[in-house]
């Protein structure tokens, strides 16, 4: 609990601009805990905003993937980038969201291997080509995509998906954002299910 | 001006939501012509509101670097990433900033290279490792930007910059995001002249 | 449980040698369940039999390395090998090892941020080394381990212990070796209850 | 004008052997001036002689390839060498040849995002392979090309012209040979087409 | 023969246990010298136990692989892990196995330009996948292997001589293990005699 | 002997320009056979003529490298980028050159092991920065030659034997040059003789 969040300052919530205390304490309230990604960025309130609002855009709103697979990208993606807030918060996440104690594990360290169905592994193939070489995607990645029934929008999400989580894998290594202790079991005991 | 600007469809300014349509003609204005950005990403209206919210609080601000070193940080790491769309949009930016019609291309192909002080040097060496491996960014990193006077502040600021970019350099290249003809020739025909 | 453990076949345990069964009967008395690695290999013994007393050979025997510190090694050079058994069969190792509950998450995704000493920062420096370009490890690499207090029957067994999971994780991730249930929640509660 | 050149002497003009000052002279009196390649590599006579020798024999000479593809293989795989004194200077040749002030830009950063024709793309594909990895080059890439109707000829003009800008990339590199002032203009704007 | 064969110390034959000693004494009474992997790795009983015991199990045990195909993997793998023990010793030994004593340095160097069959070239594919990027081999791979006629039993040994270099590289690399100078031209002149 | 030398048409001997024919005559009186580079590169004869030219001037030519020295540069990086006729022609060269039977085995499969001195070790080290990221040599490279007492033609000489290998290198592995049997022995025996 001692241990640093951050390697930059961080700000007590009490001095926060309105809005952004608002949303943490939601958060806090929903949660239980405040995940330390909301106090690391905190101190930029304006890319604070930008952040949550691209993060909610993406990961909340309707659409063919569900939140568990949009959890999965991140969570493989984010190895790949060897992020271990992203990898530990997100996979608490896609956790509660797939009811599966065992899925985040599987897809950070090789979702080649895990119990995914073979559209889940066709969206992930996607997704860690756009994390990795996004420039050599062309007209081939994306019929791939088509044959395992994904429109032009679920292309979209997958591929906006692990472009924002370039992003925070990125603040996040920097930074040293350290993954609250309460996301390393979260989902794992059938009580939490 | 008959090629596609994107893999995905792009819609009428006039069927976009006020505050987008806005935020479009206001840069039309500006600038003579749009972006190819703004009508690519508008399809989808909070993630453009996000987008560019995160994108005006990191190149816009007021701050340590100038608007020139921060277009410094796009032009490496978008080439690195082989980002067609960001070299050369933000390229053009960059000559008009700096007031250089030479920084953008030494910038892009090999910044070690590049009219450059030391101390943007050190910066670009930073951004270049949050693009390329941030997971191995350590307190030696931030030691040697603070050698050159970059305050922590600056710190943030450089990786912010980088890690946006590495989102938006994967947006541009999975949509096939095209660069307008006007980008090509901005910045570097009025200095010789 | 019905989900294979291997693309190739696994003998029944009856039908082994002796000597295997003998082992393979402990293994499960001890730890309550047979982890995979050992019916998975079973079809060949003499391999069988030389794995595991290479494993026990270098993971069991005394040293100065603590038997957390041997599983820490395991453990962050298996991500990097993107090997799902070992991460998750030797991150439950480590758990029960060093008492620790997120130690196993935090070095298999970025050992850098693990809470961790310096000593165990150089040791997996080391490591990673190993497993990834072990043909530049020089007299530079051996004097930094020397620095930490690491001798010389130390550094063979940091780099004896990555060596054999580099065969290790081959072997997994061809094999499509799968990770026990039991693996993924193993000291994980017990130090939270 | 006054920044080096080249980070070795370069000899006078006036003091070079007669045939290599002729060909300077030469050059100057066509382009207007003199390309820094010509200085840089001047003071050693018999390397210049053989690698002029060389240069010419694959970029002037007759052959199904135009000029302006000789010259796209050459800025795409300097690119990918991060080589600025060649994407710079045959960029603008390039340009030129090509009357076409976006296609260097283009071909530079992300060759398949370029305006170009598909035998174009698959002539770039083959030569990035020999630029980058020349030791997998097998009968599949001779056959694709064959498939876009490159002749067995052409195939040994795309792949000698890819290597030998892989020995020019690393002498330009490593001499910090600098781009002529006069390059980053040259065919972009109307009076020069 | 006065230069070291290891980083570590090497212990006296005379010495080792007497299992050791004995293995070693038999080696020499065939080969005409002790190999140096032998002395390195004495120092460490168990250790050196089940390497050998490994090794033998892979390359000296029946099935359909012939020992010089197995002696390929070795050298494929080994040069590309720059392991240079590891090339010369196995080299020589692919030579006399092969009766072929061109083989060892043109499968070292490029093995898909050696003298090999088809079916050879398809066995070191997939042997170089394991030794490089094991985490994606798939199903795939396995159907490639079996186009070429390799079995279920094949397979595995292919990738567990691949795996088991990939230790013995390592171990041979980080302790500076020199090759004794008879490998270098065993092999080489008998047959041309 | 049956085997072809390249996968491109090898013109015969008679008619080849005069000057070409003389060369290669001279090569096989002195050599007692014709190195199939020469058989390979002749149908282009002045890409041959400024091929060797420049071979020539890098390798025959004074200088305070030895000719064993250029050669290790030749081998080291042949190896890395994985030119099988480069390796065995030039390996052969190398151990004649340095009267070492033993030397172009350990230079070519890891330099770092090889019995060189360490200034030879930092001429290796910059020439395989040269061939594999020379973007990225800097002044502190050319420092550390200049510690071992290379002078600046030195730096040259090195980096211009690494570039031009680059090249031919790839020309050999695009052209399936093969290393005529010759080479293998060359070198090797008369030592031990």
């Amino acid at each position: 609990m001692s241990k640093p969040i951050s390697r930059f300052p961080v700000p007590e919530i009490a001095a926060l601009p309105e809005d952004i205390r608002t949303r943490i304490l939601t958060v806090q309230e929903k949660s239980g805990f405040v995940p330390n990604v909301f106090l690391v960025l905190a101190r930029r309130p304006d890319e604070f905003r930008a952040f949550f609002a691209y993060h909610d855009a993406l990961m909340g709103k309707p659409g063919n993937l569900t939140k568990a697979e949009r959890e999965m990208i991140v969570v493989a993606t984010s190895n790949a980038n060897q992020c271990q807030y992203c990898v530990i918060a997100h996979g608490a996440i896609l956790r509660i969201r797939a009811k599966n104690p065992q899925i985040a594990d599987q897809v950070a360290v090789n979702y080649r291997k895990a119990d995914i169905t073979p559209r889940q592994r066709a969206m992930l193939d996607f997704a860690m080509k756009v994390a990795l070489e996004a420039h050599t995607v062309g007209d081939t990645d994306i019929a791939a995509l088509s044959d395992h029934g994904f429109s032009e929008e679920d292309v979209w999400d997958i591929a906006a998906i692990a472009a924002f989580f370039a992003m925070s894998n990125r603040l996040a290594n920097v930074s040293n954002m350290r993954p609250n202790d309460e996301f390393y079991l979260l989902g794992r005991v059938e009580q939490q299910a």
